[in-house]
Parts: structure tokens; sequence; C-alpha cells
């Protein structure tokens, strides 16, 4: 089988995982039987390659393709094997969210190692194909988590406490759990992920380099009222919290719009969630980006602000806790040099992905975008052709050819 | 025992039951553990008075007090039996309720009986205590539920249907289930209930009268856009039905501050609730309340006008659909001429009661209501003073003297 058809058949078998028969959107959060299946396939096809699997004790996977010389065959570990190339993704989704997010990059890398086999190339050290754990913060709040605990940039002790919203401790899933150092000699790293804006469509372009990331984070809004009746209750004897978080959304959106950046609020838990009782609580989640870690503070003080001020007209309280933030991120530029092809656009992402913690804890990374018609994402519209995906599946092994070869 | 005593040692019992230790609110949903003991604790407590209950098919209760004349002891049913006087109300509560909002009705009812006994009172027609199932809605969605049921309101066709927020339906839950027909014969209906607002605690007395309901209604409002990326997706670019109902909301509060009435968001889904996620769906319930028929129209019409306009600012849209509307009701004068005693403040509420399903079925009805220092319902901080609570069975007890004595 060519690496193309390998490319179509590996995306068909992964079609049908947890995808949603109503939205057509996919539910893929981690430990769940969706990506527990999905682990079980990544195995699976590394194993039909003779890539060796390792799992850290966290769940994050990694499956080598190791160099061996002529009459080393079977030996557990060759006599020279230099600092090692990782390239993958994430196999995990957003609720609700599109089939290329993560998968793309590891099945184009699967693929890409067929491309190279056919090629002829023997690998001169070690490539690693990874699918982290947990990128999207669906389940346990925390985005990247897998490559954050693998590269130190999050402890186990911190993370083992988070829950999920079905009150499920982290620690309680995951026993040992701490997968601190697993990264230690990995020399680079390459991601390819599908785009998850307009910047191909606007380049005209199947595949394109990342400059880097926004610096980016989470907040989470705490809004304290005072439950009341919601027939009795005079409106201005109230103290209701749903019209401070409703004000405070708006003004995020207004600021963001204003300053070219990007503010969303995308999660709200009410308390007690009843249509005849004014809440006596809700929970909201700012997820706020920005072209500069000064103006990403400034959006952030300039919502802030706005909740303070409308909790003062409400009678509420409000509390803001930064759950996660992610200063900017350059990738590395020789590696980009490296990576890129002549004319190949280079753009930047307000997406968070594992390469950027990589980067930012010292291992020089740099990603690789497919064009995604739709310039939507964490949506089940996300998409991407095939004639794209395969040329990005080349733009990998080219690029891993080069690293390795 | 006097019924005072009894009175406090009936509410010492209910107590603990459903209530949160770290709210100090109430969870007594329809059909959880919490209600089926309430409703438990209400058979022995009529066993322990020789009431004899009733259960109709959808599970709302009646203890019956019989007339009994001298020599008919031990007779199923005695020879005269025009038709009965009914008073009560409902076990269930909001979620995170206070403790009197219902219970107050049927506790009173019992001491009320105790009472009367006390004072000699031998019944000339049957008296039945009531607890009515779902008067909150807080699961099934549709207040007065068991009331409207049992005048015919509502059909158990329409009713079986409806599913609580885990999708468990109504027809799963409770075979057979319409009690149509069930409260045909009776004569007139009383309903003691905890103030839900802060009337008596201005006319300074402790038990008051209702004039009447004003109408008031539940709509749900389902806001659709497109799901995208929080990061990547330009501000411009979304369809974010957050923004939309959150300017409604903010709307439905002006609406209502500005006119006298009463609008409500309390209760609010959001899909997929991912903080990385443009959300791809909104649906929020709106509970409104007006002083008559034509304003409340206005109202509603009002909120719906600026969620359109508002949707087409943010390219989503919107849906509006009654789930359930009550027109104005007027407690029948005469019944309250007889209920009341001179110089009782006599007070409109806001708020529905089964008091209200009955009297718009043609059963004359008439409500107390007991101060409540609070000033605030469907809450913990809900409250009520002994004194004053049995100065409510004191005129309970003397109301129904003059029904059925």
């Amino acid at each position: 089988m060519t690496a193309p058809a390998d490319f179509e058949r590996m995306w068909r078998d992964l079609a049908p995982i947890g995808r949603s028969p109503v939205s057509g959107g996919y539910f893929r959060q981690p430990w769940t039987a969706a990506e527990l299946e999905l682990r079980s396939w990544f195995r699976e096809q590394a194993g039909a390659r003779d890539l060796i699997v390792e799992e850290d004790p966290f769940g994050n996977l990694v499956a080598w393709w190791r160099p061996v010389a002529p009459g080393e065959e079977g030996a557990q570990r060759p006599s020279r094997d230099p600092s090692p190339v990782l390239t993958g993704s994430h196999l995990d989704s957003v609720l609700d969210g599109g089939a290329y997010d993560g998968p793309l990059g590891v099945v184009s890398a699967l693929a890409a190692v067929d491309l190279m086999r056919e090629r002829g190339v023997r690998p001169a050290r070690r490539l690693g194909i990874a699918a982290f754990v947990e990128e999207e913060g669906s389940r346990f709040g925390r985005a990247c988590l897998g490559s954050r605990l693998a590269v130190g940039a999050t402890s186990w002790a911190d993370a083992r406490e988070l829950t999920d919203p079905a009150g499920v401790r982290l620690g309680d899933l995951v026993e040992g759990g701490d997968p601190t150092g697993w990264l230690s000699g990995v020399d680079c790293y390459l991601e390819l992920h599908v785009e998850q804006g307009r910047g191909l469509i606007d380049h005209d372009a199947p595949v394109g380099a990342a400059s880097g990331i926004w610096p980016h984070g989470r907040w989470r809004l705490d809004i304290t009222g005072r439950a009341d009746h919601a027939g009795t209750t005079r409106m201005r004897d109230r103290a209701d919290p749903m019209l401070t978080y409703a004000a405070t959304a708006l003004a995020a959106n207004e600021a963001a719009r204003g300053s070219g950046q990007r503010a969303t609020f995308g999660r709200v838990e009410v308390r007690p969630n009843g249509t005849n009782a004014v809440p006596s609580a809700v929970t909201a989640w700012l997820d706020a980006r920005a072209d500069s870690g000064d103006a990403l503070a400034e959006l952030v003080a300039a919502v802030e602000k706005q909740a303070l001020q409308r909790s003062g007209l409400d009678g509420t309280a409000v509390t803001v806790t930064a759950e996660s933030v992610t200063g900017e991120v350059s990738f590395d530029a020789a590696l980009r040099e490296t990576v890129g092809s002549a004319g190949m656009p280079v753009l930047p992402t307000q997406a968070g992905h594992d390469a950027g913690i990589l980067q930012a804890a010292g291992i020089p990374s740099a990603m690789l975008f497919v064009r995604n018609p739709s310039g939507v994402s964490h949506s089940p519209a996300e998409t991407a052709g095939t004639a794209d995906c395969l040329a990005g599946v080349t733009a990998l092994a080219d690029a891993l050819e080069r690293l390795i070869g």
C-alpha cells in the first residue's frame, strides 16, 4: 500500500470513533472509551510498522522508529543513538470538536514514516511519533496538560488535584502520573496541525509554517449574588449574578473586537440553574488571547474592571482567578528554515499547541499547518481536503528526512 | 402534645431531609430519595391522626379527615358526605430552595387538624390535606404539574413526554399517571404558604390573605450560532450565541425594571460549554410575570424583539417557545371573606401556586400567607418565625372550622 493510500485508510479507520450521530462532532475526552480506543489504534498502527511504543506515567505515548545499522537488526539499541527528533500531536478533542484537530498530526506522522521508507530513508537517529494527552484541556481544564507535565512546566503535585466536571479527581484516574523529565534529551519537535483560521485560504496555499503562538490563557470568574424567587422579588431588591455575567461577556467581546484581540466566554455554570430562581452564583470562564503579553494583560484587566463595575451596580461580588496563562512563543527560527520550503507561508497562530509548550521549555520546535477550507475549528465543520492533507504528509516527510536522514 | 408543640416537632422532623450541608438549601425534587422520604413522613403523620390517605395515579396525596356521626365509628363512609373542603400545599422544593415554601402549608394543615380536635370540632363534611407533586417544576419544567393534571388543565398525553435534565421521561417514571378528574366534587381549596416577598413585613402583620396571582409563564429561547475556535477565529467572523443570550438577559432585566414587572433568566444551558470553543448553541429560560395579561404579553414581546435584533447583529438565530403560561387568577372573594379575619392584609402575589390552578379550574380557592422576615424565597435564606407560623396555624384552623364545622 502506498503512503497516500495508507493515509486515507487510517483516516477512514478513525472517522467513526467518538463521533456524535447528532452533530457529527467528536467527543474524545481523555480516558473516555473513545480516547482509549484511539490509543489502542495508535499502538496497533505503531506495531504494524515495527515502531516501539513507550508510554509515560501520565499516558503520553511515543512510537519510536530506531536507526538500525546493517548487521544490527534485532539489537535493542543501536551503538550510536544521538538525541532523537520528535513529531506527532494529540488524539483528544474538545467537546463536539472536529476530526482534524490533533489526529491529523498523528496520522500524518505515521504516513510520513511510510513515505520515507518508500523513499529508502534510513534514519541516522531515532524519530518518535508522540500522542500527548489532554491537549485541549476539555476534561480537566488545563490545556496541553500532557506536554506541560512531560517538560515539567506543571507539577504532578498540582495537576493530580484537578477535577473534571463530574468531580473525578485526576490523581484518582491516573496512578503514578508524573512524567517529568520524560522528554529530556529530545533534540527538536515538529508538529503538523490543521490550520484553525483562514491564513492559508488567504495565501491560497495548502501548507504553511508557524511563526509563533499568541500569549493566551483562561481566567475563571466566580460571581456570587443572592438566590431569590423569580416572581416575588422586586427587580430592585435583587442581587442577580446573571446580570453581572451577561454584562461582562458583552464587555469582553467589545474589548477584544476594538483591539484586534480575542476574548470568549464559552463555558458557564449557574447555581442552582432553575427557571424560577434568581441564581445564587454564576461561574464563567474567559478565554483571552492577544498579539503581545502587554496587550493580553490589558485585555484581561479591561474585562475584570467591567465585571467589578457591573457587580457594584448589581450588588454581587466577583473574583477572577487565572487558571492557566501561557506567554508568547516564537518557534525556533533555524528549525523553521529547515522545516519550511521556499515560498511556504509563515503564519502566527492564536491557538495553543504542545509545540508551544516544548518550545517554551527549551526544546526547539516548529509547526506545519494544513489548509482548512472551513476556516473554523473546535467545531464539527472543521475540515481539510485530501490533496492538502497529502501535501502535508509530503512536507512533513521532507522535513523529517532533513532532520534524521 | 398540644398543637403548637406538635407543629414544632413536625418541623424539626422535616429539617434535615434533602438539606445540603454546603448551602443549607433544600433539594427535594419529585421522585428523588428526599421527596420520597417526605411522602413517607406525610403518610406516617396522617396515620398517627387516623386520617385516610389516598394517592392519585400521578402521586398527589390527600389525607382525609372524615365526619363520623355518633354510632358511625368504624364505618367506611358516613351517610351524609357533602362535597369536601381541601387544604394543604406541596412538599417538593426548587433546587437549593428554602424549608418553608410548600412544607409549611402541609405541616400547618396537620397542626390545624390537631388544634380543631383540641377545640372539640366535629367536621360536618370531609377535610382533605393535599400534598401536590412537582409544584415547582424544578424537575420536569412544568410548574404546578400535579395540580394541573388533577384538574385536567394539562393532559397526561402531553405531560408523559416531558423529560428531566438527565433525560428521564416522565412517562417512564410514573406508571399510569393520569389523575384527571381526581378532584371532582371538591368544594373549595385553602392553601397556607410562606410569603415570598415583603408585603407582610411592610404591613407589620404575621398573616395575610391573597387577592390573586399575577399572570406569569416560562419561555424557552433556543439560540443557535456556529461553533468555532476561541483563539483562531477573528471576532468579526463569529456567530456567537452567547452574545445574543447576554444582550437578551440584560434587555429583559431593563424591560421589567422599567415597567414594574418581573423578568428573570435563571437557567442557561450552553453547548458544548467548553472554555476554548465559541458555543454552537445557548438555550435559556425566561421567567416573566406582570400585573396584567396585556403587560405580560408586552414584556415578553419586548424581550423577544431585543433577542431578534441582537441575533441579527451576531449572525445567530433565535426561536422563542412558550413552555407554560398561566393567566391572571383572582381568588374567590366570598371564600376570602370567610377565610380572612378583620384587619388581615390582603396582598397580590407574583408566585404561581396550586391554589391558582384550582381557582382557574373553577374550584373556589383562597390562600393565607405567613410573614417571611428575609423577604426572599427560592433560597436557603427563606425563613419564618415560630410565633408567626403558629399564628398561621391558628388562622388556618379558624378558617377551616368555619368551612367544615
